[in-house]
């Protein structure tokens, strides 16, 4: 299919993405930012005793009856405990211990009293208690915060940092997560130079595969980073027939469009890939071309910095989101007024660069060309404008995509 | 100091940050995240040379003045320039190049036609155009995105995808970034059991280490994981004056209250740190604990694990965002609406677990004792409650502070 909307080669995509259900164990700490792929059902109670809030002096209540400010009443102190022990024995009737926060009420006691609202004579081993007390007052009980057996977290939920106190807390230090899916970046031109090397006349530097990379990185994923490659289809169909396998999508920047050095499309041809579309009707970004290899997506994006990026935000996070089991989210859509201006005009949907910030979102005429970086820093956001718009003006309602 | 509150607890932690200023050099694709320590000035003209935006041909537009639909002329094609080539040589007046995207605009030549608006017969090496062009039509200066010697970027902004992007697209490779701070974490207890460990009787699953440096992680810094601690003064004592030289913020849990076995005042006095200020006025996290050693912070937080977390939130990010030059961003502050209803007096300032979505914050009356960790599954924001508030409602506007 050729110039489709952007809807129908984002459901084209979606519909040729397999979740990757593989799943490998892990250690909770390195678990941040997976999928979880296991319900996690609580193994204990907890807390697994019933246990003192506070420092004080825990005894059966009824020991405490009609006591008062005018009517206190000393206590025997029979033991103490501290977090991390365990009294074994029962408490006897009309005796007290002094406990420490976190430390387990014993058998024979139903309440604690604070440490600072009784006298303790340390060297007699009493207590003296000036209040009646109820029965389970200060009383944290086993299992308020998850009965054993409880479902706690489910399959499907992204691990946050929430997720690992709590894995901890119930004593499970290792869970299965679904494996991140690899992602190819294969930059093509007979043009680019690595940064740090010597720049030749005629050359430029590339700069799509260290956007990409690092955008993936900052959504959480490593990317698998292919040497460029000169425009040559052999070459590049023999690297992608040999390297496909260690990918779970292949993003591929440049030879896409129109020209003698468009070869994606011989390519593509060559490696026996199924074409999904080429030219999506999009500004910039329009000849972006899709193909599927292996039950695998190559997602060949425009070779321009902004256009390659728009690109993957629209279309590539919306592979990833499906492919990663809804571990990386797809953008999504804000309404946002426009401060500034933007004086084009739109004869098809535009995606242009912008800075959101609470409702607002900054524009100028400055610099929109697909070829340009450097006005990328400090943006946020795409402006989503719709074909035959005349312009963008202060104040107007637009609809924003947040690239952050 | 003590019974201070939280604006003076976090003055004081800030006047006694002291903020990391070591670099390093790192390569860009691994700089992300870090805080730019060099102006970034752009060593090349990007583009370096002046080129073509699409695929056509070129020639000195003076020779098509006159030239219509009805009018057409026909050319001699002179050469083929592909991106990545270089024409040394000047075209003849008088004569096009075939140009690709990307490629330089040769000397010559100072515009570029469309290859869909010509007729070109490639046998004869002609090219038939039906347009009149005006100088530089079609035409991307050399320098357009950044001039040779501009200040790209300054020193102190946080490295985003976009930066590394920009760096790769002027061929710096390298750049030199702020160190990040080391964070220790170091939980005391006698009653805690690692996760994965058996669980004696009177034990609990040590979760505040599991929060805590996953919650660094999720802010883009590593932490440096102690064994957990008994509680005992010389094996702290000794374990932290041993220690502390591999770390920039030392982060304690437990033994900070008033009982029997909060030890961590007396371990402050032994290892002479000086104790900058203990309990501060807010609920849950009151005891928390903050000294000054060998110029670092030990910031020696509650020992519950929602106690701990407010602690973390509200005072930890503070300094880390002192300590790594802005590139840990502390909390911030956002009204909501309250959805749902708190019903508990609040005789200090307060903050709740709740969950903020888009402006309205959901809060219920369930598990907020500091103790529970697994009511903090979905919850992403704390609710600011002042002190003499006598419960939450459906419709009040609160501040809440974002923790996700």
């Amino acid at each position: 299919m050729e110039h489709i909307d952007l809807e129908k080669a984002i459901e084209l995509l979606i519909e040729n993405t397999i979740a990757l259900e593989q799943k490998e164990e892990r250690n909770i700490l390195e678990s941040l930012g997976f999928v979880l792929g296991e319900d996690i059902y609580s193994p204990i109670d907890n807390p697994p005793f019933s246990r003192s809030p506070l420092d004080g002096f825990s005894f059966n209540n009824k020991i405490s009856k009609n006591v008062s400010q005018n009517n206190p009443k000393e206590i025997d102190v029979f033991s103490e405990i501290c977090a991390g022990d365990f009294l074994e024995k029962e408490v006897p009737f009309g005796s007290a211990v002094r406990i420490m926060t976190g430390a387990p009420i014993p058998k024979g006691c139903n309440c604690v009293l604070k440490q600072e609202e009784v006298e303790f004579n340390e060297e007699n081993q009493t207590v003296t208690i000036y209040k009646e007390m109820k029965a389970f007052e200060n009383f944290c009980y086993q299992g308020e915060d998850l009965e054993k057996g409880t479902l706690v977290i489910k399959k499907g939920e992204l691990i946050t940092y929430n997720h690992i106190g709590v894995f901890a807390s119930i004593g499970i230090n290792k869970v299965h997560v679904y494996k991140k899916p690899i992602i190819g970046i294969l930059s093509l031109g007979n043009e680019l130079t690595m940064p740090g090397e010597r720049l030749e006349s005629g050359k430029i530097f590339n700069s799509n595969l260290f956007t990409l990379a690092s955008r993936l990185k900052s959504l959480g994923l490593e990317s698998l980073i292919f040497n460029p490659l000169l425009d040559n289809i052999n070459i590049v169909s023999d690297f992608i027939e040999a390297n496909i396998h260690k990918v779970d999508l292949l993003i591929t920047t440049g030879g896409v469009s129109v020209g003698k050095m468009d070869i994606m499309h011989d390519v593509i041809k060559k490696i026996n890939a199924k074409r999904l579309f080429w030219k999506v009707n999009i500004q910039p970004g329009t000849p972006v071309l899709a193909s599927v290899k292996n039950n695998k997506i190559i997602l060949s994006l425009s070779g321009n910095p902004f256009a390659s990026l728009v690109n993957f935000e629209l279309l590539g996070r919306k592979i990833l989101e499906k492919l990663s089991c809804n571990g990386i989210k797809s953008t999504y859509t804000l309404k946002a007024k426009v401060s500034g201006n933007f004086k084009k005009k739109s004869i098809k949907r535009r995606f242009i660069r912008a800075q959101y910030i609470n409702g607002d979102v900054f524009v100028n005429n400055d610099k929109h060309s697909s070829g340009m970086i450097s006005s990328l820093l400090n943006k946020n956001a795409l402006i989503d404008i719709n074909p035959g718009n005349n312009g963008l003006n202060d104040g107007d309602i637009v609809e924003v995509i947040l690239i952050d």
